[in-house]
């Protein structure tokens, strides 16, 4: 069992490396080049490799994405979250209700009920910011307005998709709106926020000041590490996704003197886990389950093409809600794009609970992978025609 | 499920390195506090904590197992190696073989059938490396002449108690000595060292160079974790332990010009893996079962103690292999004293086949536990003493 988790972890390594620096060399950002490995070592094209991921395996992969929302935080600059903070809020909500009508409207022209329409729109509204976070990264414009819009409209995002998923599966279920649940989610969420700053601004520098005085080696790395998983782990107590608590970590550590320290000490652990994260995405794309050939796949098919249409074009619609003319309306649309584990959850309960079909929740899954992959070469061209057009772009 | 182990790793860390801290202000190196935090943790002393190592937590601990070893492979010099070579070869014989006759003799005099005291002797015959390197890490002598002696013979003893194991089984199983068995292990183990060093020597400097080409981020990080990880699945899929190969991993990448960057690049990683093999190490000691106040458990604490004993005093004995004058053999004694996997292996092997009891199984498990705990605090206070004698003493 170890061994052979020892031996997928070198597969899934090389892999990850190899398409990553093919994907670099064809001038796409290295997460498509993971995401690919994901697809290839699913055996869901070639037959050869096939690795069904593990529980340690996807744990692996829960730590690339706890690592690389912490080291995102870490990069940010909280100041400049308040600053375009209204802009992310109204990307966030345009977004999501885009979202929400244009999944309703397109379910409903397939001839669904309306219950089952409203679900799928649900399934599609929230942002994941796990890509577009990854592209900017690769592209070396994390810092830039665009990136800290999208990514504060992300978390918005994430918080939202929480409240409207258990509002609706509330009214599926029992046939009534539950208000406590909406306020119990919206509360914990705030409590949780509220608690990282009030607790973790004044206790972060005190934190680093007591790490400065031990003897034992490597203390700031397991300590800025602990720190991560505290809150990601905190954050998942209250029903948070546990990366806004890793993002909040990053955050509260990146105004303190050491943050370059700390910085430099997660680097190698990001090296490692993050591409496992996004190869284990790739992983769960099914391929066969979209086959043209088949006739059942076929109708399948249409119904994931048109709904992918328009979830993408919904959330480019989002990037209207920027207000400040110094940011690229496009970038952040595009930057909204990407579906993720708000999609995944409630296709999920959706099928558990007989709420969709199988098809359907294979056509949420599609619309995740195709906006999955298609954001990082989005991003990528709009990133070079903006360079062309505002030539004091920052590369760090 | 991953939440929970989320919950377990930030455990972990967080009395890996407050115990680690204390064991250092207490004047002992930093391992003996993470033992101790896995001794907490277990429940078998206080039961508010309880952690059961899962599969995740299994795989995490033999990574850092993995890394340590690496990272000792990292540091040392092959050249000093081959210096005191023939030194290792004869620490190593005579440790295993007075070793088993001490384990056979003390099982006969506690009224043990024949066939058991072999079997007993064999699973306390080998030396395990970890602890040992570990201390003289924590301790800054890794690079000295005793600490390359034991490291050496180390390797040995894990190769020798292979054959021994495989030899002695057979013969309780079958009741014959198959010579093939020892051929294949003899032969597998020379396959791997000769193909590691003819293909590695050459092939590492290579990669290095095609490394440097890349272009995407963190490749020197992720390919030298590949390198490790090869090297260790490759060992362990000839029959070796998959420590021999992550230390000829090591061993091998030592003398290419991206060594130092190569170590800063695993400090990380080593940082937060190896406490949690410790710590893992520490959980699986059992102590319930040899309460001093309970009639049966004080029968086996009777035969562990005299076990116990037996298994310090064969090995100290082995620092008599030393020839070198300038090498100090009670250092060298002292750090072989530490038993681990073989141990366990044959233990539980011995347990499943009926070929020993399980009160005989919880002495055995008792020696490794023991010898773990005494070693640190041993060579703690060997080295102290040392630096008093030879006041060049290195400090890395």
């Amino acid at each position: 069992m170890i061994q052979q988790t020892i031996l997928y972890l070198a597969i899934i390594l090389i892999m990850a490396k190899a398409l990553g620096e093919l994907a670099e060399r064809i001038g796409q950002p290295a997460v498509l080049g993971e995401l690919v490995a994901g697809v290839l070592l699913s055996g869901s094209i070639i037959g050869v490799f096939k690795i069904a991921p593990n529980q340690t395996l996807l744990f692996l992969a829960e730590l690339g994405a706890l690592l690389l929302l912490f080291e995102i935080g870490l990069e940010s600059n909280i100041g400049e979250f308040i600053r375009v903070g209204f802009s992310s809020l109204l990307v966030s909500l345009i977004g999501m209700i885009c979202a929400i009508g244009g999944g309703f409207l397109v379910s409903r022209l397939f001839g669904l009920d309306a219950r089952i329409a409203i679900f799928i729109g649900v399934a599609l509204s929230s942002t994941s910011v796990g890509i577009t976070a990854r592209t900017f990264f690769d592209l070396g414009r994390l810092r830039s307005r665009e990136a800290q819009v999208i990514i504060g409209a992300a978390v918005i995002d994430d918080i939202l998709g929480l409240i409207v998923l258990s509002v609706v599966t509330g009214v599926l279920v029992t046939g009534n709106i539950i208000p406590f649940q909406i306020i119990k989610v919206a509360f914990l969420a705030m409590l949780f926020l509220a608690g990282a700053f009030l607790i973790g601004i004044p206790a972060a520098p005190l934190l680093l000041r007591i790490i400065k005085r031990l003897r034992t080696r490597g203390m700031l790395t397991a300590c800025a590490l602990l720190f991560c998983l505290t809150l990601a782990y905190a954050a998942g107590k209250l029903q948070l996704a546990p990366i806004i608590g890793a993002f909040a970590a990053g955050l509260l550590l990146t105004r303190t003197e050491d943050a370059s320290r700390i910085r430099l000490c997660m680097k190698p652990l990001a090296d490692i886990f993050i591409p496992i994260f996004f190869v284990v995405i790739g992983m769960q794309v099914q391929l066969s389950a979209l086959n043209p050939f088949q006739a059942q796949a076929r109708s399948t098919l249409i119904f994931a093409l048109a709904l992918i249409v328009v979830a993408i074009l919904t959330k480019a619609l989002a990037g209207g809600g920027v207000l400040r003319r110094d940011i690229n309306r496009l970038v952040v649309g595009a930057g909204m794009i990407p579906r993720g584990e708000v999609g995944f959850i409630c296709a999920s309960l959706g099928l558990a609970r007989n709420i969709i079909t199988l098809p359907q929740y294979t056509a949420i899954i599609a619309v995740i992978a195709a906006t999955t992959f298609i954001t990082p070469i989005l991003l990528k061209a709009l990133h070079v025609k903006k360079i062309e057009i505002v030539p004091t772009g920052e590369k760090s």
